[in-house]
């Protein structure tokens, strides 16, 4: 059995979820893939990087988060990169949308030092695909960020594994499950305020939910899909961009008598000339469209190819496992090579 | 460049629109993969098994296949496989949902040949998966079935490339286009005589339509996920089944009415002692279910898993080149490995 040195940056919902599922997996990883994972590191904005003893462990981090203020610090993220000596770095640090920092140097230096790097965080991927996948490539390591765009489904690993040859020329997809939300409570009458509220209330929105309702996670998301699947090179802030404030009631209910739906769409289209356009949108849902399966608390990715007709993913009932759950595939990919 | 030998049985739809697809990719096939496929033979009903020269190749099964009749006949498929020798034998004849032959007794002898077989027939995996997967095992080959189930989006690949560590613990989907498009047309007011008849004329209805309405073909699709994904032994006659012809107008509209909508959807669920449940039934679906994602011409398969929250895979517009893609994804797996 070989053991893998792994280092978590970031220790929110999404890595204590990482945490539980391999304690679940634990017995499968080593049974199928020979490999036990140790936890040789944990960085967080409160404690600063901490390198920690295997006793510790990812059981350590649900049960007793507080005892990383007795481990050793480590100086700056080289120093803990090289005295922890990872495998693999998880990095799972929350997303700023401005400019993906500070995680877009925290995986870069991971990469510098060697580790393999995983990350849930949008950022880096949006901001720095292009430089840290030609890192990765450089180093002889994965950089691979399968939970940043439909979290639950696979997505990126499906285009790489599973439907070689093809080209996607357009994607139209649900990405975001907060607006989601806030549209279906003004389908039931809701002002587009009660409707914020309501789903603050159900823990599904941000205090501050203009990053959601705007747009911008969306923005974000798409942004990623068009530099990664189809050669785009367009930033959040290059997307064009409507959120869901402006949608009236009036138009909720007009929709829901034709038996649509208004949902906020995100959307990529490669042209011609080699571009890619990309757009995010309040828009009309005949009840036949694909995007519909994802339902109210899910994210769908509807993709047109030049080989084949359309095909869709889609993830239900996003939580923090959806998105962790990602993260450890990403990692058994890595496991396999 | 390594040349690969490949033969075809049958020359129906699927295997025509194969044609065109190695064709359309060949120059990529030979740029990402270092490899060009060499059709070696073809067998088919009418012509029986043919040795052909490099020089016919698959445009010669598009533009001349009368010349199949002027090239050597080899007196029986093992002669024929012995003959020309072919790495990668594309099994395309059609469903005989009794027992899976002649395709069984195809497939059995490619591999035993030590061929890799990947087929687009139902039967053999239906009523064969248990043994040709030992079989290709033991020979160290691959037999591959991606294009069975949900023709034009990733399954069977999806789980064994993207979903590791999980364990399928139920399935809900929807696989037949025929009884689907035969609903619609119900719902939009038509006798179910008249909604066969409609279908028929798109060309979506066989003759006689009493393999898609009465459910024999999901019932062959769910006994195959059940035995691939859920470790269950379970043939197609031991589904329990029931077709389309019970519905009535009164039904559909009364589902219309509450905004939901009539499907036939085919389940598996897997029981805590092991053994796997499948049915085929209509069902009504709400709005807000998954399974309306497959609109009126679509699959779609929703998985729920042991590990992380459900996700599901559509295709829309199925054609046969829905099928043929997922016959070619078969192939370049084989060529990855």
């Amino acid at each position: 059995m070989r053991q893998v040195r792994i280092g978590f940056i970031g220790v929110g919902n999404v890595a204590r979820a990482l945490a539980q599922l391999l304690i679940e997996k634990r017995a499968a990883l080593t049974e199928e893939y020979g490999v036990e994972a140790v936890l040789c590191g944990v960085g967080t904005r409160r404690w600063g990087f901490r390198t920690v003893t295997a006793g510790f462990g990812v059981e350590g981090l649900l049960a007793t988060p507080e005892k990383l203020a007795d481990a050793p610090e480590a100086a700056s993220l080289d120093v803990w990169l090289g005295q922890t000596g990872p495998e693999v770095i998880f990095e799972m640090s929350s997303l700023n949308p401005q400019d993906g920092e500070p995680a877009l140097s925290y995986v870069r230096a991971a990469l510098q030092a060697g580790a393999h790097v995983i990350t849930a965080n949008k950022g880096p991927v949006a901001y720095g695909y292009g430089e840290l996948s030609a890192l990765a490539r450089e180093k002889g390591r994965e950089f691979l960020f399968e939970a940043t765009c439909i979290a639950g489904a696979p997505f990126f690993s499906l285009f790489r594994e599973t439907r070689p040859l093809c080209r996607l020329t357009e994607v139209r997809a649900i990405v975001n499950v907060t607006a989601n939300l806030v549209l279906t409570a003004m389908e039931e009458g809701m002002t587009f305020e009660d409707g914020v509220k309501k789903t603050q209330e159900m823990g599904l929105a941000e205090t501050d939910p203009s990053n959601d309702v705007d747009g911008w996670d969306a923005a974000v998301k798409i942004s990623i899909v068009s530099q990664v699947l189809m050669g785009g090179r367009l930033l959040p802030g290059e997307v064009e961009r409507r959120g869901i404030r402006g949608v009236t009631r009036a138009e909720m209910r007009a929709a829901k008598e034709r038996g649509e739906v208004i949902r906020l769409v995100a959307r990529a289209v490669r042209r011609g000339n080699g571009t890619v356009e990309a757009s995010v949108a309040p828009a009309k849902l005949k009840a036949s469209d694909t995007l519909t399966g994802a339902g109210v608390d899910g994210l769908i990715a509807e993709c047109i190819t030049d080989t084949m007709p359309p095909f869709a993913v889609v993830a239900r009932n996003i939580t923090p496992v959806s998105t962790a759950y990602d993260v450890l595939a990403d990692f058994v990919h890595i496991l396999r090579r």
